[in-house]
């Protein structure tokens, strides 16, 4: 039995590829750059780089995604790594990915305005290159999982929403609309809403209550999870 | 901005390593290789080498777990790639975890039995080499995470069970006794059993009913989920 044999030429280059969704109160986004060297010069790509010898892929995803955005103390998740033969055409590389969440407007000053990013929507995002659209895929497909399974919005709305904007990130993470009370009923069913004495005056002259999550209770039911059928 | 240097020197192998869980009615057992060669020759170690110019990561799994153990169409997942800067002393290799549910019994022909590789109740395994043992414990979280939240078993379990064996595999994954009546209300809650019109008479006089899985319903269900609280 041979366990150990394997040639340097299998070696290959590792690179870590950040998948980065935003949230703007109506739609889902995502961070893209514009890649400058060949193959696929002047294409969209994933906020990517390679992994070095000092550091580990954690490390290394925070690494690049500061460098090439700005963008800091973003707590990624690694989500899958990819390994098609030819996926790169220049040479063997193995991809990780990795992904995170953020609220869009909270970070936006770190954004490096200088530099080719910028946010698409996801539903008028180009084309990417190499495999990076199925990456983009896995990740949506996890982010759903975990919004079907557990509570997800503390990270994309700000402090105090309306009911309206919670439901908004549900469909545009379940892309499919979703029905008003159905949504309300279940949402207070999981009991991790406070309801604030605090309206939001900006859309209608009625206005709409304004919500905090009870920290407390929407670390349990993370910890517990829920079942939240369409 | 750079995205594209890399020093060959910061190529790294890629390493595979399968975490097979099995289950023999009572207890959830992982099955395990002693190593051949330094370092940490002796040791008993996952079923383990190294990714190859020619396959993606997928594909280098099952050959690997073939080569070693001889098992066949074992359908396995991507659990994580494991990158500490020193996790294996002898050369920088990031390793990618895989793992696979099985039913023991049926999968005892294909093993190599000359081979050194043993099966091992979860809770009396040896320490492992390296970070293995995290890799365990992540594909563990993972195997959990997927009971609580579908149905598990049709991997695992004979075609016909008891219902105190459904219950063992709960046990045995969730590593908690449950109540046996609030398991069968909740198991029965979900519809996907069938009762059949006959008895498993080994356990005891009475005999106990034997069930089969609803394969239609359990595969809506796996699709849909549920929430299984402890």
């Amino acid at each position: 039995m041979v366990l150990s044999n394997y040639s340097t030429e299998d070696k290959v280059l590792l690179a870590v590829d950040c998948i980065i969704f935003g949230f703007d109160k109506e739609e889902l986004k995502i961070l893209l750059v514009k890649r400058d060297f060949e193959p696929e010069k002047g294409k969209w790509s994933l906020i990517g780089g390679f992994l070095t010898k000092e550091e580990n892929l954690d490390q290394s995803a925070i690494r690049i995604l500061h460098h090439l955005t700005g963008l800091n103390n973003i707590y990624m998740e690694q989500v899958y790594s990819f390994s098609k033969v030819d996926r790169d055409p220049a040479e063997r590389t193995i991809s990780v990915a990795y992904y995170a969440l953020i609220d869009i407007a909270t970070h936006d000053e770190e954004l490096i305005k200088q530099n080719p990013i910028q946010w698409f929507s996801l539903k008028e995002a180009p084309k990417l290159i190499f495999d990076h659209n199925r990456m983009v895929e896995k990740a949506i497909a996890r982010l759903r999982r975990r919004a079907l399974s557990k509570p997800i919005g503390f990270e994309l709305l700000p402090e105090k929403f309306t009911m309206r904007q919670l439901q908004k990130l549900y469909e545009a993470i379940l892309d499919t609309k979703l029905d008003k009370r159905n949504f309300i009923n279940k949402f207070n069913s999981f009991d991790i809403l406070i309801k604030l004495d605090e309206k939001d005056m900006s859309s209608s002259k009625k206005g709409a209550y304004l919500f905090q999550f009870d920290q407390e209770k929407y670390k349990r039911k993370v910890e517990d999870g829920f079942n939240f059928k369409i």
